[in-house]
């Protein structure tokens, strides 16, 4: 059994909004020793098989419904549980 | 300078619909094989100041911002840059 972490970001050239807005928010509360915010989603995914097999799912996964591959990267790391 | 890695998670006791949409999915499409999925948010912030302010405002942030505490859990780690 693995345990997949997944993270997917947008790529660095998209404007993210929900991260601006916790940014200009924190600036605007007076924590200017905040430098960068990012926001993404994370995804654990528990599933049954050997590792070259559910990699390749993860990877199908993730390029398929969990990121918008125009706009979002992704990344995953499998841990056997 | 600090980079802080804030996860935050529907709590247990809480239904997560986004989880149940992809599981439900992956059943249909025969993905048989995938036991669970859970679906969270992950920020990265950079802050910059000691560990110990740090690590205080860091929490705040969660507790007052990134999370809603009735229904979410976070855990955030702390990396110097």
């Amino acid at each position: 059994m693995f345990k997949a972490k997944i993270y997917v970001n947008y790529k660095p050239s998209v404007l993210d909004p929900k991260a601006e807005v916790i940014k200009n928010t924190l600036s605007r509360l007076g924590q200017t020793n905040v430098k960068d915010v990012t926001v993404g989603k994370y995804f654990e995914v528990l599933l049954e098989g050997n590792r070259d097999a559910v990699d390749q799912q993860v990877d199908a996964l993730c390029d398929q419904m969990l990121a918008n591959v125009n706009m979002e990267a992704y990344r995953y790391s499998l841990e056997e549980v």
